[in-house]
C-alpha cells in the first residue's frame, strides 16, 4: 500500500534513502531456472552511473551490486532475489545548508507534510538514487523476456527536437554518444547546449522514446490494467517524469478516425501502427512505441528564493555536482521499467487461457 | 490480477460485456457511514449517458443503476456497495458483420489472441458502456470527498484547441454547452466541426483537461505509487487514451530549472505550480492539472479494408449510431477516475503517521 | 483491503447482505476457454440449501443463480464472471426482535463498534447466506480442475465422532444421509441426535474432514502463502469455524519425529503421509488431508440474557428456522473453499518455472 | 503472488536461504513517527536464538540485525524500513550427504518438484532461519502497538499437557524456565522429556498458546480476512504447525449453543468468552487466545531410509545441532506473527468509518 513496490507476478520491492547505509531491493516471483548473466547487470548500471561522460553529474557512486539470495550457482531458484547497494560516501555530507529548509520543486515540503518527519540528507526516498535499484532488476526482466528487444533513446533536449519517427532511427548510434540521441549532429549540438547550460547552473528538460519489440500478442489485460495504463504509470513513476504518451500520442487527437484506424495487413499486422502496438490495451504484436517527458531537473547551482520549515524567506542553492540535464541518464531507467512492466504481463499471458 | 479492479483501499471491481445481461461493479472499502446522496449518481450519469445532445451518438441506453447492497437507510454500512446496470436493449441486435472480421483499431483480434474465444456482440469489454461503472464509483468517490473539488472540460476537438491556461477558465461555463468547452464561442465550432465530422461518417480526437482543488498535503505515495502515476494510470485505462500530462507537462521539457521550479510563498503555497500540485508524488496542497489526449473513435460510418478471422480481405463498416467525438461524453468519466485515486489516496493517507 | 475478496489469480468478490436485494459475486481470473457445466452449479447449490433434509433449517431459498457476464455460449471467456442471487423474500421479515439488541455470539456487536451502523435485518454479511457465494465460486474452480478431487464428509457431531482415517472411508457413502457422514449406522445416530438437539431449541457443533486427491506437485508458495495456510485461512473464513488441521494435526503433535517422518517410497510417495501431502507448503502429490470445527449455532430457540444497543438488559430469543446443526450443509462450502485455493495456486503454479 | 510477503497496510516481505550470503526483510507501511527501542527488538530475538538452553540446538548463529533504512534518528519515516542478518557460517559447510537426497518430511521433494532447482545448502527458504525476520518485524509491530500485549507459552510438550484455562496461566513463569512453559514443575519435567528424547537422536512436537490482551474491538474484516482467518494463516505459515484452533476451538464442537454463547454482560463484556475474543471475524475487545499445533521436528540424529534425485534408496542422517522440540524456541516466533496480523488490522481499521 506503502507503494514501495511494481508489479504482480514479477514483483520489485525497492527501500533505502539516497544518504542512508545503503538502498536496494526483493524482486519476487522471478521464474526458477533463469542463467543470470551478471555482466549483463552490471553494463546496465553502468548506463545510468553518474561520472560517465562530461554532461552527466560527476558525483561518484560506486553502485557494486550484491546479490543476497535467489541465485544459486548462476540461475534463479524461484525464491526472492534481494540485492543491496551500499552508500558508500552517505556518511561524509554536510546537509545543514538542507535541512531546514524546503527546496523548490522538490519533495521536503510534502514528505514533511505527509510524515511529519523528513530525512533530510539529501533525497531520501525521493533522490534519483533510487532508480538504481530499478535498473538492477530490470537487467533481470530483460533476460527473462530473451527476444523481446527494448531500445530507448533521448528524443529531445529542452527545444531541440530529432523529428524522426522511431523506424527511421538507426538504434546503433545511440550509445556512440553521451547524450544517448541517434543522430550524431543533434546529438553534438545538445551535447553543447547541456555544456552550455550547465555553465549558467542551471538545467533542463527533454523527452526520451522507447520501443519494445517483438513482443508477443496478448500481454495487458483489457480494463483498468491496460498494458499502455501500467507503462504510463511505470514512466510516470520515474523521478521528473511530467507526461507519456504511446502510438500516435497527443498528435493522434488532431486526426480523423478514417486517417488514424490501422487496417490490417493479411498476416494480422498493421499498414500504419498508430495503434502503438496495442489495442484494446492488450499487445497485438507490433512494435509499442512510447515517449516520456522529464521536466528540467530541480537541483540548479544558482541562488532561488524560499522558505525554511518555520515558514519564513530563505535562500536554498545547490550544493555539489548534479545532472545539468537528466534524459541521458534516465534512459536506462525507462527501459528498466518497460521491461518490469512486460515481464509481469508476460508471465502473467501464460495462464489467461485453460 | 485480470484487472478488472481499480485501488487499493477503495476498491471498483467491475463486469459485464456491452452486450451482455448487464454491466455493474463493486465497491468494497468505502467507509461506514457516508451518506449517500443518489441524485447525484444519476445526474452524473445522465451527463455521460448516449443521445444526451445532437453531438453524441443517438444510441438509447437507460443506465438505471441498482444498488445491491452496502447502502441501509440511505448509508453506506461499510459492506461491498455493488451495484448492476442492466443492459436493456442486449437481445434484438444483429452481429453477423462483425463476428467473423476484426474491426481495424479495435480489440477484436487482440482478444481473440489473448484469450481464443471472444464475445463477439459489440465491443465486450472493450466497450466504453464499461466506463458507465465508472462513473457510479466516481460519483461515490466524489461524496466521500467533500470539499475536494473535480472538474474537467473539454480542451481541444481536433486541432481547434482552448489556449486558456486552467485558472482562467469559468467552470461555470461547461455545462452550458454540449461540448462541455468553458469557452461559448469556441465551443459552438467545435459543435459545428463535429457536426460535420459526423456527416462525413467520420471521427475526430480531443483532449480533457481536468482541475482538482482543494486538496489536502500528503495524498500519494512516494516512489512507485506516486499520486501523478496513479492519476496517469485511471487516465490511460480509459477506452481511447492515448496520453496524459500534468503541471507543465510535454511543454515544461523545453524549459530552463530556474524557470520552472516553483518559488515558495511564505504560506508554502507556491508562486507558479508549474509542478501541478504535486511533488515527488505527493500533493503539496495546490491544484492539480492534468490533460489527458484521446484519438478518434474507431467506429467510423465508412467502409474499411480488413482481414476475417481466418486473414483473408475483408470490409468492415460501422453501424448503428456512434459517437463522431468522444470527448463530450468522456469529461464525467475523467472526473470519475480521478476521484477513485484521490479518495484511494485519501484515505490511505490517513494512516502515514502513528 | 475490507476482506471482501478471496484468492489472487482466481479472485472471488463477494456483496450481499442476507435481507437485502441480493448477494451475489465476481470472478475475476478464471482463463477463457473453460465450459462450464451449469448443472453441476445447480447441484453444488442444492447440497448447501436450506430445506434440503428434516434435520436442516426449513427456510425457503430460492437460490437461483444468475449469471450476467463473462460466459459466451457456454465457455469463459476470460473476463469477470458475475452472478446475482436474489434474496426473495426479504421483504417481509419483522426484525423488531433483534434491532434493538445484541444477539449472544452473533455479530451484532462488533459490527456496531467497527462501523458504528448495522444493517440489522439478519446477519446482514455475517450471514451463512454469504457462503452460497463461495459454492457458486467453487463449482466453476472444481471443473477448472478437473481431474483433482475434492470430497468432505461430516465427521464428529457433538461428541459423536467418526474414528475412521480418511483412507478407510468410503466416499459413496457421503450423500446417501442428510448428515453427510460416510458411515450409515453412525449417521442415523447423528441425525436422531440432531433432531433431538433441535426439539429443545438448541445447537450442537461439529467437525468436518476433507480430502483432496490427484493433486499435482509444486501448488503452494514456501514462505507465507503456505498451501495449508491459505487452505487453514480458507476454512476459518467460513461462519462458525473455529479450527484447522491437516496431516497429522493437533494429534501429531504427541508424536516422535521418527515415528512421525513420512519415509519416501521410490516412486517419491510416501509410506505414511502424515504430512498431509504437503511438505514446506508445497504439495507433494499424495492425498491431502484436513479437519475443520464448527462451533455449535449461536441462534437457538431458548431465551437468553443478553443486552441491547444502549447496554441494558434485554432478552434474545431465536426466531423462525434455523440449522441445529451447521455440518451437513458446510461440507459443500469446504469443499468450495479449498477448490478455490487449489485452483488460484494450480493456475500460479504455471509460471514457476521459466 | 510469490507469497514471500505477510500483511496488507503493514507488510513484511522476507528474503534469503539459510546458507547463503543473508536474511532479511522489507517492511514496507510502517507508519512514520514511531521510535524505535533498538533493545526490545535484541531481546526478542535473543528469545528466538539457538544455543540459549540446554534443550535448543547449539548451533551458533550471530543474529546481529542491520537496519538499512526507514528509521531516522531513532524514528521510523514513513519509508521501506529493511534489515538484513548476515550468515555468518554459511560458506564453511560440507552438504554432500544431503545434495542428492530428499530427507523425510522435509522440503527437498517438493522444491525439486516446483522449480526444478533447489538450493541444497540446508533447508532454503524453508529452513526455521528464515523465521528471525519475522521476530525483527514482530518486535516492530509490537511497539506500534503499545499497550496492546501480546504473550505466547508452551502449553504442551509431547503428550504432557497444561491443563490450564489461560486465564489461570501466571504470565510472569514464562521466561523463567528454558522450556517457556508457565507452571515451574511441568516445565521441570518436559525439560528432562526433551533432554532424553535428544539422546535418544529424536525429537518431538508439542503445542503454544498465545493469549493477546487489550485489543481494540473493531479489528478484522468480516468475510474472507476475519481476524481469527488471518491469525491461523499466520500461524500455520510458521515451520512445522499443523493445526490452528482459536476461542473454544475443536472442544468447542462438542458442546451446545446454549452452553457455547456467550452472554453479554452490561458494559459489553461476556460472562464466558467462548468466542475467543472474535465474533464474526472482528474484535470484541475481550481477550483474544488461541493455540498452535507443531510437529516433532523432521531432522532427527538417526538413519532413516529415503530415497535419492533419481528415485533410489538411500539412507538420510541427520547432521550437526538441530533441535529436538521446536515448540521454546517458537514462542518469539508465534507473538512475532501475533503482532503483525494485529498490527495490520489496527491500521487498516482506522478508517472503516468516516
Amino acid at each position: 500500500m506503502a507503494g514501495n513496490s511494481f508489479g504482480n507476478i514479477f514483483k520489485l520491492t525497492t527501500f533505502g534513502e539516497s544518504h542512508g547505509l545503503a538502498i536496494g531491493g526483493i524482486i519476487d516471483g522471478c521464474p526458477a531456472g533463469l542463467s543470470i548473466d551478471f555482466e549483463t547487470i552490471i553494463s546496465e548500471m553502468q548506463r545510468r552511473k553518474p561520472g560517465q561522460s562530461a554532461i552527466v553529474t560527476q558525483r561518484k557512486e560506486e553502485d557494486e551490486v550484491k546479490f543476497l539470495s535467489g541465485i544459486f550457482e548462476g540461475k534463479t531458484t524461484g525464491t526472492p532475489i534481494s540485492f543491496v547497494i551500499e552508500n558508500t560516501d552517505q556518511k561524509s555530507k554536510d546537509y545543514s545548508h538542507i535541512k531546514d529548509i524546503y527546496r523548490p520543486s522538490h519533495a521536503d515540503y510534502t514528505y514533511d507534510k505527509k510524515y511529519g518527519i523528513r530525512d533530510y540528507r539529501g533525497g531520501g526516498r525521493s533522490s534519483a538514487r533510487e532508480t538504481a535499484c530499478r535498473v538492477v532488476a530490470g537487467a533481470i526482466a530483460k533476460q527473462l523476456l530473451q527476444n523481446i528487444k527494448i531500445t530507448a533513446y533521448v528524443s529531445s533536449v529542452g527545444e531541440m527536437q530529432l523529428k524522426k519517427h522511431y523506424s527511421e532511427v538507426d538504434f546503433s548510434e545511440i550509445e556512440k554518444n553521451p547524450v544517448r540521441c541517434p543522430d550524431a549532429k543533434m546529438a553534438s549540438e545538445m551535447e553543447d547546449f547541456i555544456k552550455s547550460i550547465r555553465k549558467e547552473g542551471d538545467t533542463v528538460g527533454g523527452t526520451i522514446s522507447c520501443v519494445i519489440q517483438n513482443v508477443p500478442t496478448g500481454l495487458g489485460e483489457p480494463v483498468f490494467d491496460k498494458l499502455h495504463a501500467e507503462l504510463g504509470k511505470a514512466m510516470l513513476s520515474i523521478n521528473a517524469v511530467k507526461g507519456f504518451e504511446y502510438g500516435s500520442g497527443f498528435a493522434g487527437t488532431a486526426m480523423r478516425g478514417s486517417a488514424h484506424n490501422d487496417s490490417f495487413n493479411e498476416n494480422g499486422s498493421t499498414k500504419t501502427n498508430h495503434s502503438g502496438g496495442i489495442q484494446g490495451g492488450i499487445s497485438n504484436g507490433e512494435d509499442i512505441y512510447f515517449k516520456v517527458a522529464f521536466k528540467p531537473v530541480a537541483t540548479i547551482m544558482q541562488k532561488q528564493e524560499t522558505i525554511d520549515t518555520k515558514g519564513d524567506k530563505a535562500i536554498a542553492e545547490g550544493k555539489g555536482r548534479h545532472d545539468p540535464c537528466v534524459v541521458p541518464r534516465a534512459v536506462p531507467i525507462v527501459e528498466a521499467m518497460a521491461a518490469l512492466v512486460i515481464a509481469d504481463f508476460y508471465l502473467l499471458n501464460k495462464i489467461s487461457q485453460v
